[in-house]
């Protein structure tokens, strides 16, 4: 019997989770629910609902993976959605998630469901890989790079400059401070050393003067570009269509620490990735074997990686784990 | 309050143990066990008995740290403690690990304690990533790399030949294997592709026709060196002394999947170790955290590290490590 899921919001998540069941033969897509209207949505699947019917479904889904962009939204819906089912999520608000863990795991213990939140690849692995690496290593010091990469949230300050069509920004680790950190000289970085950014930028009205203009703002732009090296490259429709059109991303966590005989131990966990949501959505696959384990061991209330062993995370079962991968 | 532990052998790892327990603030040593006449070792801890008086520690104790070198010796006396005792240990024999689990599980459930087993980095946070990325990515391919570093078997091997007064023997990783993997080419290799083995030899009478009958006699070993591309250099026992008297290891293990998009996604955990023995300690230690937890909760058993949860090898809380490390 396979698992049963429900994909609720369709964006690059939603649509990266309908992709991935492909490779998840333990997993079939029963629904995908939407808040937009339905006629106005390009999707083959049959399967597709307003949010408005998932009540209907109810009994009929063990997992829903909620996928909805905004933190915001995300919250508002994981609170309704777990009175009626077991769902997962990638929240990734730090400063937040406590807060929000203690709310759902209020819902989910009133109403028998099981909720594992904040899962991906930050907050998600590299959270494991913090609490592992500061476990065995006391006293270290662990640094994370980004990159190469797509930044949504930085591709989307640019669009919002007036006379900009379309852009996109990457981030990029320095290799001479990731070089500092494996030499193990546990060095104090500024934000000007660890990352560089760097911009492609379509013009609504391409001019020498715009160009200048608009790179000025760019580079200027508090929180998002100021406190870095920022380089700005202007580029026809054309080539940004060809060229730019994907959403790779990656990062490096390292952590470097001494023993207790001050020798140098150092730990790594790096990922590099054509698709940043593709990746998030197979994390939301596998933990949603977690979250249906979980219920069916009637062990209700809210969980995030930390809180969960890794074999719930397989479909194999704990022997064929010790035998083959342990 | 401490958790009180003991160590039972006193060889590399358990001597490791003992100077790994200065950065562990929430552990305390109560006493180290050795089979060997306590008169014969050099050991300045005064806490150091006979492995025949450790009964008289029962309820003085919450975890064995085993530290025996060979399997059957830590699998015979991990069945007689763990009547008695919690215990960790790092037992490594793949192919018998699932054996021991079921038999040490039996008694520890008889006798009302937890057991930890072969933990350390493989069998430990290599299988531990082993899973998590057998989860995410499904028909994806993982390589393990060993080193540069020092094989203890390899090293053994060397100084059981006739003529050998000291050597150590390096394992060396290919650097074009590596990078085959992470271009995501998916490579099959040959035993000789992946690894190279680098051997230092001292002679107890070093003259030409030894040397030559020494190398040849490595380079066609069995099992050891003859499927490898093995180089052998002989020098003074001065230099032997001074340059090869540290146990450094390392190891990467990579992954190489595709999505359901067919794009490539791809995950790593790499080491740096400059002393081997000190990590695996380490390592014991925390799980020793998870031992005490486990304990304290009443869930009796045989565990190993996949089927605990990461948040039970840290001394924080849950509260803490949502707020900092997730």
């Amino acid at each position: 019997m396979k698992i049963k899921i429900g994909i609720v919001g369709y964006g690059n998540v939603g649509k990266s989770v309908e992709n991935e069941i492909s490779k998840f033969s333990d997993i079939e897509l029963v629904a995908i629910f939407t808040r937009r209207n339905i006629g106005e949505i390009e999707c083959n699947n049959k399967k597709i609902y307003n949010l408005s019917d998932i009540g209907k479904f109810k009994g009929k889904i063990d997992v829903m993976v909620l996928c909805l962009g905004s933190a915001n939204d995300l919250v508002s819906c994981a609170y309704k959605i777990a009175r009626d089912f077991n769902t997962v999520d990638s929240y990734d608000t730090h400063s937040k998630i406590y807060d929000y863990y203690k709310q759902i795991n209020k819902i989910n213990r009133k109403s028998n469901t099981v909720s594992v939140i904040s899962t991906g690849w930050d907050p998600g692995i590299f959270s494991y890989y913090r609490v592992l690496s500061d476990s065995i290593l006391p006293e270290s010091n662990t640094y994370t790079f980004w990159g190469k990469g797509v930044s949504q949230g930085h591709s989307e300050a640019l669009r919002r400059l007036k006379g900009v069509k379309k852009a996109i920004q990457y981030t990029i680790p320095s290799k001479e401070a990731i070089d500092k950190v494996l030499n193990g000289e546990n060095p104090v970085f500024k934000t000007r050393d660890k990352h560089t950014r760097e911009c492609f930028v379509v013009l609504e009205d391409d001019n020498e003067l715009t160009r200048k203009n608009i790179e000025k703002q760019i580079k200027n732009m508090p929180n998002y570009f100021s406190s870095y090296d920022t380089t700005v490259n202007f580029i026809s429709e054309e080539e940004f269509d060809k060229n730019h059109n994907q959403m790779p991303h990656g990062g490096k966590i390292i952590t470097s620490g001494k023993s207790g005989n001050n020798n140098n131990q150092s730990m790594e966990l790096s990922l590099k990735l054509e698709s940043n949501p593709e990746f998030t959505a197979s994390i939301l696959l596998s933990y949603s074997r977690a979250v249906f384990k979980l219920y069916n061991e009637n062990k209700y209330g809210s969980y995030t990686v930390l809180d969960i062993p890794i074999s719930y995370t397989s479909k194999e079962d704990v022997r064929n784990l010790i035998k083959n991968l342990l």
